[in-house]
């Protein structure tokens, strides 16, 4: 379990005086000929190369490896739709963690309006600003709307990180969590609390990783038939023994636990579901359960918490994820490097396994190389037969 | 003189491979206490604070002090309209001069399209995330409505720099020409050669500034009231003796010629300017007039190469005009912002004056921070009682 002294705050206060990002130079520009080279009147040179040859603006312009960190504020951690501004020390704190982690750019562009045709009207008009966009923090449902219309406008990886970077990590941690337990995917019968983005994304990359009894609750009960939009086409595809009632019906005899719902987790559930359970309860900053009562009956639990053993944190996967998609030139990030990234983390965890360390250490320096890597070559390997993200 | 071995295309091409700028850390993210200090949980705190308290934003982000540099590529250099794409080389250019000279962050932000509406409408949208707009490369004569549409719709400075940098540097190298030569603004008689956007902006400062006798001539001939737009508003306010016909005209018996068009000086109208003339043969990289053959009889020559002495370079002013106005937590860049930054450019070469040493040398570090003092004072000064860009 990791310890530090809680930080006060006006250490917070402090640490973000100022904001907590910067640009810099990667020319010198000391002297008048340092000028001609990398302003007038060098660079024009370089103006007319890309306008004869615009594939060159790639290797010679930040943008193609820049990640835009977007927001329109709408649903900031578990704080709501406090709007753009508020929303920024978020948006710099992800550029920051692009930068350390997958030692790529990253500049945060917040928006005043949550329209999703003015958004995706924007971020078009800036197409030749990035190189990808990276969505944070944005509602539900406008935020599957808004993922799938940017990934049909915008010729360069685009991803939703509370969706899909969440998923990652928690098939991941899934991974690890079966391999302690000795069991595989397709035995599991696995329980959703909430259907907002985090967990229509993770139900969905659950059952491509090839999870088959799959139950999704939100705040009316076990999904089914009768609901619209995206939590109807997910009640296609779940619930295969047709469960009625709420969490606790769902949560009967159940071998993993899902909590993305910030919704408390009714006392005495956990002690319902199969032997060797497994509960992540991934609200943050209170988990669904405490992890000390979820450990009384479950055999694995994890947390989004840093103070508790098995973090699910998000920044063990987008670092890599867009560090790869960029390395290999995508143009989105398939379904396929999803699962690939995922892969990549459960096998720098598997090196050293416990019930208590089934995710990697966030700062474990093998990650993102792996991520990278292993999202790159799953980019390359459908580049013939390029996937599209579908519902 | 300045004098440096020439760059090779190949050193230029290899000190743009991956672009000129990135992004950095201002925080340490090395373990899981400094993730929650500047990530999750403690994030949040700042969020909440600017939520409650949107003023807090100034200081504990990073967008209050950040220059957007915005294009839609239309006049890049002397090479036209070469696309957002092709433009970036510029930008990135520009905002690494903003770190180096005004130690202020800055991102491009290049735009796919043209249209006036559309690039004030995204900017407005972006609000949130920058702290100022510098304009740039943006074709005559959309760049003055686009400047002052802009001014109207954003609570921040916005200033087009191919306008008004070019027309605070001119001005700050006319008061050293005359302080050279023992002559007074009012009493010269002035022709600027070119009615786009730098011609207009260097128009109009020097009639702010105290020139009694301007005449502006573009390809047509010399601006008369008979030109609409803003073409007729300056013809309202320049050519007091009714100069009729073209350059011939205008520069027979004149003290200064500002040459902002392109256009080559055809042979021999140097010669006919009056006694101790003052030549600013200013387009790039081919100047009116080469410098050697109006040094023939013109008393003073200045160009906007770094090869020649007396170069009227932009990065003299902007650095230090932004800096300035966002020290003051100004609105708006003023015209008295200007003029004080032009003079602040003027005391700093005044030192040591001479024929070759009108302006300070771009690297002297002395200018952006007398530039910036001067602007903020300036800006403080009329506070009370803001003053407005006019036409």
């Amino acid at each position: 379990m990791t310890h530090f002294t809680k930080p006060t705050p006006n250490e917070i206060i402090n640490a973000h005086l100022g904001g907590k990002l910067s640009t810099g130079l990667t020319v010198d520009l000391e002297s008048s000929r340092d000028l001609s080279i990398s302003y007038t009147p060098g660079v024009a040179d370089i103006c007319r190369l890309i306008a004869t040859a615009p594939d060159r603006a790639a290797s010679l312009t930040w943008a193609h490896r820049m990640v835009a960190v977007v927001s329109d504020g709408s649903a900031v951690l578990g704080l709501g739709d406090i709007g753009p501004r508020a929303s920024l020390p978020v948006m710099e704190g992800k550029s920051a963690l692009f930068k350390r982690f997958g030692g790529l750019d990253s500049v945060p562009l917040v928006l005043d309006t949550q329209d999703v045709d003015a958004i995706v009207e924007t971020l078009v008009r800036l197409r030749p600003s990035f190189g990808a966009v990276n969505l944070e923090d944005i509602s539900a449902p406008r935020c599957f709307e808004l993922e799938q219309r940017l990934i049909d406008a915008l010729d360069c990886p685009v991803m939703h990180d509370d969706q899909h970077g969440t998923a990652i990590v928690l098939l991941a941690a899934l991974k690890g969590g079966c391999a302690v337990l000795g069991r595989a995917l397709d035995g599991l019968r696995v329980v959703i609390s909430g259907a907002g983005a985090a967990g229509v994304a993770c139900a969905r990359i659950l059952l491509r990783a090839g999870v088959s009894d799959l139950v999704v609750v939100d705040s009316q009960g076990i999904i089914g038939s009768d609901r619209g939009g995206i939590k109807g086409s997910l009640a296609a595809v779940s619930n295969p023994r047709g469960v009625r009632g709420g969490i606790g019906a769902a949560i009967h005899d159940a071998d993993v636990f899902v909590g993305l719902s910030g919704a408390t987790l009714p006392d005495g559930l956990v002690a319902m579901m199969a032997p060797e359970a497994m509960v992540f309860a991934l609200s943050n900053p209170d988990p669904e359960v405490t992890p000390e009562v979820a450990a009384r009956s479950a055999s694995i639990v994890a947390t989004g918490r840093s103070d508790y053993p098995n973090q699910i944190n998000n920044v063990l996967a987008f670092p890599g994820v867009f560090r790869g998609a960029l390395d290999a030139g995508a143009r989105t990030i398939s379904e396929s490097m999803k699962l690939a990234a995922a892969d990549a983390i459960f096998r720098v965890a598997e090196e050293n396994l416990s019930p208590t360390r089934i995710v990697p250490d966030p700062f474990d320096p093998r990650v993102a190389p792996a991520v990278a890597a292993a999202v790159a070559a799953a980019a390359t390997a459908t580049a013939s037969n390029p996937q599209r993200l579908v519902g």
